[in-house]
């Protein structure tokens, strides 16, 4: 399974997945990073990492399409299966979606589909719920709406907020963006309305 | 801490607190057991139990609200702490709501805000999660939405349907209601916009 990983900042999700390739838990081969942003973090990360990089600097395009015409041509040419979102904080035209359907993965700090959307931790402490999370999804045209992989639960603590809460789910994405990563490694999946059943281990 | 319990069908979850203060797990007295079908199963339980019980048919009262006053009456006669619905398939209207303002305890089968309404394990299996669960909350004025106690989450698992999935949230529901219970033993909680803070333990 080959990856292309897209990121704008430090790309920590990225680092989980670089790890889990590194101790052989994930079956998998990062072919190609991408950020839109020459400064961010993880793309110096992914570099050091002897990873392909490319900073596609969307400040350069003069429109969104431009833009997302140069990242194409770089994940085409990588031939991946899925396309990850690391903390990419772009928006996605409904043209990229379609092209890759059902082959972005993309990650949110909350249990979907409660609280989609920006700063969805500070949305769970103040809507004053007991459990969060996160989850890995499939993209799709709708902002945090596609078919759902994996959820991992978060107890929300009395003392919580937005910052401690984030801390806590951020070590679960690790863990939840992997172990998607490697259901979706058995085989492409199957989505029935809004459900996703995985291939069965084929070995 | 005493309770009335509302229900109109088996009332498992009335079932539940009666087995937990049997058991003194829970610190609290049933004051008084009200359906408003005569034939609920849960009422002939009560009262097998030797609990004060009252079928206060609504099919016999000629407007909600005179149906209100007479479960009104009967709760103020019982001088509880708290008003516990157990499957009461009858809205309460707002003025019941404000004047039992953060006393009446309802349970819903999902991790709200998610899956709010009927068939909330049903919705939970088409929109295709991973993790539901129940809640228990205060009532409010809206429905399933008032400031939340305690959340249970359960596996959403790949062969599930709403049946399926409705009994693995039941068991957790049993036990989400007696510990929010438990929490409002130790004192009134205060509520501070849609967060709730228990009373710290007085023993």
């Amino acid at each position: 399974m080959r990856l292309a990983i897209l990121l704008s900042g430090r790309g920590s999700n990225f680092q989980a997945i670089h790890e889990a390739i590194a101790a052989r838990r994930l079956p998998a081969e990062i072919a190609v990073v991408i950020a839109n942003r020459p400064e961010a973090p993880g793309l110096g990360l992914a570099r050091n990492a002897g990873y392909e990089t490319h900073a596609i600097d969307h400040r350069l395009y003069k429109t969104r399409a431009e833009h997302e015409d140069a990242v194409i041509a770089l994940i085409d040419h990588a031939e991946v299966d899925f396309i990850c979102l690391a903390g990419y904080m772009r928006l996605l035209s409904p043209p990229f979606v379609r092209r890759f359907q059902h082959r972005i993965v993309n990650i949110h700090p909350s249990l979907l589909p409660s609280f989609p959307g920006v700063d969805a931790q500070a949305q769970a402490v103040e809507h004053g719920v007991r459990i969060s999370g996160c989850t890995v999804h499939l993209v799709d045209q709708n902002l945090d709406a596609g078919p759902i992989l994996v959820q991992r639960a978060v107890e929300v603590r009395d003392d919580d907020d937005a910052e401690s809460l984030s801390a806590r789910i951020l070590v679960e994405e690790h863990i939840a963006y992997v172990d998607a990563l490697i259901k979706l490694g058995r085989g492409a999946p199957i989505v029935e309305g809004r459900r996703v059943i995985f291939a069965t281990r084929d070995s």
